[in-house]
């Protein structure tokens, strides 16, 4: 583990005194894993803002994006031993982890999963025996059962459809019964479909602002298939709110809209103004292509009390304009 | 990791040996973890007979009741390093992994449950990774919902009541979602209620004999609770055939038949000729207890072709000879 900045010492003997205070005053301190991640990233300043001291742990050097005050930690959390040295060293009252395997693509059937299984758990143990009070985690809608619809953290029933959803959907579950049996504050955010920048250039909403961009077609399904989107600053704010609440077990974390591809597809070709290189239908359906599935954001929105800056049409014209 | 017999060098060059040989006749070479415990020592003997290879793991040194011929490994499973290096050596084609945390009373609620999580987990991955071919782990009926009476691996709700319960139900989500993705055969059997020699002594069946063998007086509860008990001999057997057949997926292990504790007390008493000592009534219902919870046994029976050899009667009578 290699602290970037400030300097290790340095760091260390604030951190110090900053948990002599927290006793006195209640001083938050979060640590953040994945913070270098498509959505950690956006959670930095949103908990700022909320009075947290941001700790932010990611696998590399500390990015340009990461706000100034946050302190960064390059950390490896497969590897136990730096697990616990980042504990050791931030301290944290409160703990936001995101980190988990990713690629585009491969991270749905990976047996990657399990090494973050084994790895969360590990984190999340170690966690509480430093003293620590609250934990949220980063779950998916994938966790629910496919056909779901209209998902609802309690009554819609959870049966995931690939390695990546059972894996999530397990540690939630362990999450709950550990903070049950410890006393833990714990939260799980489950994020539904969203879009931002520096998106993986294949997911739909990067794809076909770039190929509209470049004044290339853009090939797409018939798009009749409905989802939920948001744009990921919203879901980095959505988090910071879940982490400084005392809201227990999964809370989703989306728009609550359920919105056709397809209108999605019109609004950004319309944004664009190249609504006529849109061409619907020229693929085919995926197999096995859930129809439909959005979130119920019941809690989100009245007991966490976050909505989403954003609309829709402005989230896609933030994405837009940072492909720009 | 220590490897006690016979020496490692001459085991592990009688491993290569077998390993070739596998390939070409079919060898079936089986690690037991956990196989100095209360169920593993009965897997052991049954294994055999079906013409594995046994390699058995457990924390400590080789003891006097595992059988000549079987390979063991003193060995720390919650240490990764020894974890790689057991599966290195014993280099199985199966495993059957009981290994967990099982301190009497205490196994509930404790955040030991996560680590053997990360630790099962982990030996999953690295036994596929070695070239392992099928993977049977124990589960318990804790898993279920604690209200469902019959249980029935398919049509009964999970819904553990506890973090045992919860952490194993999550493993063998994981464990079939891994299995389906990457072809590994695997399967999971769900261990009700059972007794035999060696128990915790404050456990029901082994508390109620020493009091009758040694002439005290057992204090119960009216009995009324209704349970699956099966000596623990009948489970490493069915575990055994388990390991030996192709079944996929949650297996019950259990006698099938529901018999209140009020007629297993009774049974003891009579086999002990002290019916008089029993106290029926003289300790409360605990808070929580469950009504009844038995097996649904048609897959271990059908399916997988296991059937117990001891009925109650004869397995309750070789429990007391154990303590005589």
């Amino acid at each position: 583990m290699c602290v970037k900045s400030p300097s290790n010492k340095s760091r260390i003997s604030r951190a110090a005194s900053a948990c002599e205070v927290r006793g006195a005053i209640g001083l938050k301190r979060v640590l953040v894993t994945g913070a270098n991640g498509f959505v950690g990233r956006h959670s930095l300043a949103p908990l700022m803002e909320r009075g947290y001291e941001v700790h932010a742990a990611g696998l590399g050097p500390r990015a340009p994006f990461v706000p100034e005050g946050v302190l960064w930690y390059d950390t490896d959390l497969l590897n136990p031993v730096s697990c616990r040295d980042l504990l050791a060293a931030a301290q944290p009252s409160h703990l936001l982890h995101f980190a988990w395997y990713a690629a585009h693509g491969l991270f749905w059937a990976s047996p990657e999963n399990l090494r973050w299984v084994e790895a969360t758990l590990s984190l999340l143990r170690h966690f509480r025996d430093a003293g620590g009070v609250r934990f949220v985690g980063a779950g998916s809608c994938a966790e629910y059962e496919s056909q779901a619809g209209a998902c609802h953290e309690e009554r819609t029933a959870r049966k995931p459809a690939n390695l990546y959803g059972v894996c999530k959907n397990a540690v939630q579950e362990i999450l709950a019964g550990y903070a049950q049996t410890t006393g833990l504050s714990s939260a799980w955010g489950r994020i539904f479909f969203l879009h931002g920048p520096n998106e993986h250039p294949d997911r739909l909403v990067a794809s076909v602002i770039r190929s509209l961009i470049e004044g290339r077609s853009a090939k797409c399904t018939e798009g009749l298939q409905v989802r939920d989107f948001l744009h990921v600053q919203d879901v980095g704010g959505a988090f910071a709110a879940l982490v400084d609440h005392d809201a227990k077990g999964p809370v989703n974390i989306a728009s609550g809209e359920a919105v056709s591809v397809r209108a999605i597809v019109e609004i950004i070709a319309r944004l664009i103004g190249r609504p006529e290189l849109v061409e619907f239908g020229a693929l085919p359906t995926r197999p096995g292509e859930v129809p439909a599935i959005f979130a119920d954001t019941g809690r989100l929105n009245n007991e966490v009390g976050f909505r989403p800056r954003l609309s829709l049409e402005e989230g896609l014209g933030r994405t837009i304009e940072s492909y720009r």
